[in-house]
């Protein structure tokens, strides 16, 4: 294992979650990488900081490579600095500048915020994240709560599962669009529409964003906007499942998903953006749907660690000759996975 | 619940999983309505058709939106069709015209595949798979397999974190390019370049198209090309982590991702892929990649079925008023999602 992983002492635990609580940048980045690395620190570091978080406003800003979803999260951290609010940016999306991936110019204009103490950016690497991409990144963003920054903006990439993974993070989520990607308004055709809090029609100075503008507003009009939707499998786990069906509760009562021009690289409409995050934040908490939110949010948090811990424990107890011989019957076709999953749970079961 | 998901008897399950095998279509696409619907007759149905399985090649097709994936997986279907094998397709993005989510032209394109008897096509749902859209994949894709679909093509949208767990699922991946979709090649910027066995440059007849095949070659040049990658942290958990490091151990062996140029619109091109999936199938068997892959989705097949059944008799024995308390707990910050986890489960070890 790297260097950063290393084992911790409890001593050295205490003294890096106290200079994260005091501000320290540092050891902001320290604690981050320990989190990622999800080993047995991640877990101390997580356990010594949660009483700390839960008032961060996590904004999601989702939309297709291209549409200049980076360019928008750093004029929104600019214009947020501002009004010396500090900007906590974590980047999901590989092709992010803010990971690293995109072209030079891009990369020079994020490094004007790196300088800022006020912004802390993080990019979240895809490997290593197997099925806990949002797991990882929950916790990344809850350090960032911890550590005292009011607001946390995501960048996720396109569409998709892993957006609405990482929407439900977010207590507002922004689906920014762009004229000239193509024939069409991804967003229409896809569940996407559901997880939009604002729309952005970015690159608003080119042509087609009048008709990119038209088309998502009467989508609005025709649909139904915003719902609390959380998975109904999940909820149904939890004994929580809607009663009518497969159909999520309608629960943000009147908020309508503004549709905002903006040119990021012009600096135009960034203002506009901010003013609806803001009008998004008031109505979450006076709907009661901010805490709903994170009650879900909590759901899934547990949820993961349970089938995690759970996991984790039953592998220690399996031999693992045993567990290869398992493997090899399901590979030569003698059991199915499910079939095999149940036996060894029975036989987990009968050891303890 | 809706009537296709309704209870049915053992013998009912029997005659459908006859009907299966015997190449019944209209039993086929029940089938997947059932699996899609994750009951318990899904597992019975899952278990029953498992020992048919393992027979298909299942071959990834990932891009961002507008790269012309869809019309590619049809042009690839057809030309499969012409030497009389079988395909199925399985639509695991949102926006492509399988699913129902594109222009109309699209759909129409795609609906004379639609009355070809020998190809069938799935859409999957992004939502109700919270977590669990590449476990939901990878059981349609079974379902293929044991219907006796040779070759069953995965349409999947974008880069990121779906597309890697889909990739797993794929014994080929093959990454579409095209130019003209912004300054930039997507999958240069992401983790994508990794999970590539072919490359295809779509819409080659455009301007900046060997730009972009260029780029490809170049970055092929300077890196390492695919690595059977799976997972550091979910092969750590098996205990078949690589030695040495965070780095995936290179198993491919020989085999250099080709770039190939087509215009699926103008069927030019798809010969040539064609001709690819076929060589990396046989690389696959020849190296033993094959194999080696498939032992590493039955690990997360099976890794997967232990913490869905884990968690959901855990859920079983605990009381649903002490549930909501202890979520309570982490919402008001008594205590962290972790530390919960870990008293509920000795509790439940104390129990059984």
């Amino acid at each position: 294992m790297a260097e950063t992983t290393r084992a911790t002492s409890a001593a050295a635990v205490d003294d890096l979650v106290a200079a994260v609580l005091s501000g320290s940048r540092r050891a902001l980045a320290r604690a981050i990488t320990h989190v990622e690395a999800s080993g047995s620190e991640a877990r101390e570091i997580m356990t010594r900081l949660y009483p700390h978080t839960g008032r961060a406003h996590v904004v999601g800003v989702t939309g297709s490579p291209g549409v200049g979803k980076s360019t928008l999260v750093g004029e929104l951290a600019r214009a947020f600095r501002q009004k010396n609010v500090t900007v906590g940016i974590v980047a999901v999306d590989p092709t992010s500048p803010f990971s690293g991936g995109a072209i030079l110019g891009d990369r020079i204009r994020m490094r004007e915020l790196a300088g800022d103490p006020g912004v802390f950016v993080r990019s979240m690497a895809t490997r290593g994240h197997l099925g806990g991409l949002a797991a990882a990144t929950s916790d990344v963003m809850r350090v960032l709560d911890a550590a005292g920054y009011p607001l946390v903006l995501i960048e996720t990439v396109g569409v998709g599962q892993a957006e609405v993974d990482v929407a439900r993070l977010a207590q507002t989520t922004i689906v920014v669009e762009a004229p000239g990607l193509g024939d069409d308004i991804q967003t229409l055709k896809a569940g996407i529409m559901e997880i939009a809090d604002i729309f952005v029609v970015n690159k608003a100075d080119l042509p087609g964003s009048d008709a990119v503008v038209n088309a998502l507003r009467a989508a609005l009009a025709l649909g139904s906007g915003k719902s609390d939707y959380v998975g109904h499998h999940f909820l149904q786990m939890w004994g929580d499942a809607p009663a009518h069906g497969s159909h999520p509760a309608q629960s943000d009562g009147t908020w309508q998903p503004p549709v905002i021009e903006a040119s990021a690289v012009k600096r135009q409409g960034i203002m506009d953006v901010a003013a609806a995050i803001k009008q998004h934040r008031a109505h979450l908490r006076q709907s009661g749907a901010w805490a709903r939110r994170e009650k879900q949010r909590v759901q899934m948090d547990l949820e993961y660690w349970l089938k995690q811990l759970m996991l984790e424990r039953l592998l220690q107890q399996v031999n693992r000759a045993e567990l290869s011989d398992w493997v090899d019957d399901i590979v030569d076709r003698r059991a199915a996975p499910q079939d095999v999953a149940s036996r060894l749970l029975e036989r987990f079961r009968q050891a303890t």
